[in-house]
């Protein structure tokens, strides 16, 4: 699939690659009778390489899933070597069974690869507060080893999706100074998001060799300004797990400081910003996708005024049928800042429409085609300077009404 | 119109009383051409009595609408005499001319009650960004004075409304110890709401005599106790405006800590939770309205946690369906609060569906026409006790959408 968006542009070094994933690494998705529908629903991800490195990040919530506890606490994050994740059911709010399911998980994923246990990582997505089938797990984890392959992310990709409408995948070459790397990730999600039914996953893979503390070092910063920059809907989910492995089976090492380092970085901001991108646009009934960015001389202001812009369910219901209601901007804004009055200015794609708080004239016309696209720009000033946040998001549907509503547990 | 919820119940010193304004009050409304329906759009209400006693609170939003800066800088907040009030222009966002033009409706109301103009408090509701055409209110203003009648409050409270699909007043005798007096109110709202087309308004009269402090003490409290514990989606206006004023006219004197304090307290929290739940049930595109309350140790969590899980659109949309999703209810939570993992009790009216993070068995069906009700309850236990929070809601569907996406400004 090709992937535009004016809003996360390739650099110069970063090349679509040809699929497969990076030396040292093979995977494998199977059917192992989670999902009803009989789809794919069990992943394994092994690298191969006795050094691989790596780093992790998970939710927020206080309502952890057992796999991202189990992972956080009995998992060596720095060392991961195995990921075994499944679709169908989150294993959240699943209680002292739910840890031992997903220590099941980790001790037949560890067998079935031959690696220890706390090099494997667990990940699951789907219903919450079902318990977990868990010898339907071990069988697709059996059958999972015979089919690992190089080229394995494909059906890998496709057993951690649930309500996604497409594949969210990635195979790049980067080029660095010292060599060209391969990177590949496989995200899932359609938004942060629906938690009885769709959780963020994201696995990237590389051969380049990273010190453990530079793969800590990019995935934060990158995790920073892609995922944690999205709305579906503003809901935090219980299973979020972002992890980031290194072979460095290209013997392409990527040193602390290096031009390598910056290369590298830019080549992973732009990974995961793309994921993060079709994330938005996968939102599940998403028709638009909004960017809203908003600088002043605040921190804490701008990023909560651009959150509360990108949650509000009135400007995505702006958003999806194409009004330019900026009368909501300014309402989020307000709720967000409490300093009141609040000289705001606001623009839609290049039309000022708000000044120093109060209305400006504006040609309707231009802003209603200005607002028609599938990407819409959303700008807002706050007193000050220095400070800047944005966050895309997806529109609200009557589909995203009819997903939520009319689905029963 | 018979008024009934299970949650909001009448003391037993509280009677439904005919209609009509509590002695000493006079209102009407009037069209003035800012509906493009051509319906009631400016309300006009006066109080004769000079010693006339009042208290007000207003959004905490940082974008105020200019009658909410006017009223809260120009007048005297605590000997309140007329209220003017439009519908169908919000005058939010409007800068120095939107001042100007609530300066002028506040002249032309003094000018035509005959009483002074920092006595005059204003208030406006619709569509935001948009100047006021304040001739036509100016219009409005004589009209209205002509028709100022004891019965007024049935065309006032039509004047304020824009959404709202039925009318939000209640009219009640008060038994008090020392003599029985009137207490009436007009609200309007379709939620806290849609910013663009309604914001909350709820203007109430007694014809019992209240000191300024206590009137301000009472307000408060009541106000913390309804308006602010209610969820149509979860936006803050930029207009909201509760204003109480006490004629005295009955010769019954509230008295600070007295029995009769007690009383009308109780009395004015009836009267204000009454209204929110009906502006909850006329939640945009509402069908159903839940109340979450949640318990636990520790005061901004149980705040934080039941906010969140009555904005949440997960829960919403859940609700709208009638399904007893309570994985969303956990998800909400766990975002709200972050001190995993989080022992959290979940019932669903009676059944117990989570302990201490954990699914629990229980009765599918059983739980499924529980939730199939016009009211449905969710608690919330965490961890500790003494602290207690509640929120009502309304639910999330596609008339939701339909209003906030079709609409055009």
């Amino acid at each position: 699939m090709t992937f535009e968006s004016r809003w996360v542009q390739a650099p110069a070094h970063v090349a679509e690659a040809e699929p497969g994933l990076p030396e040292g690494f093979r995977a494998a998705g199977v059917a192992c009778g989670l999902k009803p529908s009989g789809g794919l629903d069990l992943g394994l991800l092994v690298s191969d390489a006795p050094d691989t490195t790596s780093a992790a990040r998970f939710t927020r919530s206080g309502v952890l899933a057992a796999p991202v506890l189990l992972t956080q606490e009995r998992c060596r994050l720095d060392a991961i070597r195995v990921v075994v994740a499944n679709a169908g059911n989150a294993n959240a709010a699943t209680g002292r069974r739910g840890i031992e399911d997903a220590a099941r998980m980790q001790g037949g994923a560890s067998m079935a690869a031959g690696i220890r246990e706390d090099q494997v990582a667990v990940a699951s997505t789907g219903v919450i507060g079902v318990p977990l089938d868990v010898d339907k797990i071990i069988k697709g984890i059996l059958a999972a080893r015979g089919e690992l392959a190089p080229y394995g992310d494909d059906t890998f990709g496709e057993a951690i999706r649930t309500t996604d409408k497409f594949a969210k995948s990635a195979s790049l070459d980067v080029a660095l100074p010292s060599g060209t790397v391969r990177l590949t990730a496989q995200a899932k999600g359609a938004g942060m998001i629906s938690p009885a039914f769709a959780t963020m996953l994201c696995f990237v893979q590389t051969d380049a060799a990273l010190a453990p503390e530079t793969a800590d070092l990019l995935l934060g910063v990158c995790v920073k300004r892609s995922f944690d920059r999205i709305s579906v809907d503003g809901q935090l989910s219980t299973n979020d797990t972002a992890i980031l492995m290194a072979s460095g089976a290209s013997g392409v090492r990527v040193a602390p400081e290096s031009e390598d380092e910056v290369r590298f970085g830019e080549a992973l901001d732009y990974l995961l910003r793309r994921l993060a991108m079709l994330i938005v646009r996968d939102g599940e009934g998403s028709k638009r996708v909004g960017r809203v960015v908003v600088h002043g001389g605040h921190e804490p202001h701008v990023t909560a005024a651009s959150r509360a812009v990108a949650d509000s369910p009135l400007v995505k219901a702006a958003l999806h049928g194409g009004d330019p209601n900026w009368g909501r901007i300014a309402q989020a804004v307000g709720q967000a800042v409490h300093s009141a009055p609040l000289p705001v200015d606001i623009w839609i794609e290049d039309t000022q429409v708000c000044a120093a708080g109060a209305v400006r004239p504006y040609d309707e016309r231009a802003l209603a085609e200005a607002v028609a696209g599938e990407e819409v720009e959303y700008t807002v000033g706050l007193p000050g300077e220095g400070a800047e946040a944005e966050v895309f998001f997806s529109d609200l549907s009557h589909e995203y009404v009819t997903i939520n509503a009319e689905y029963t547990t």
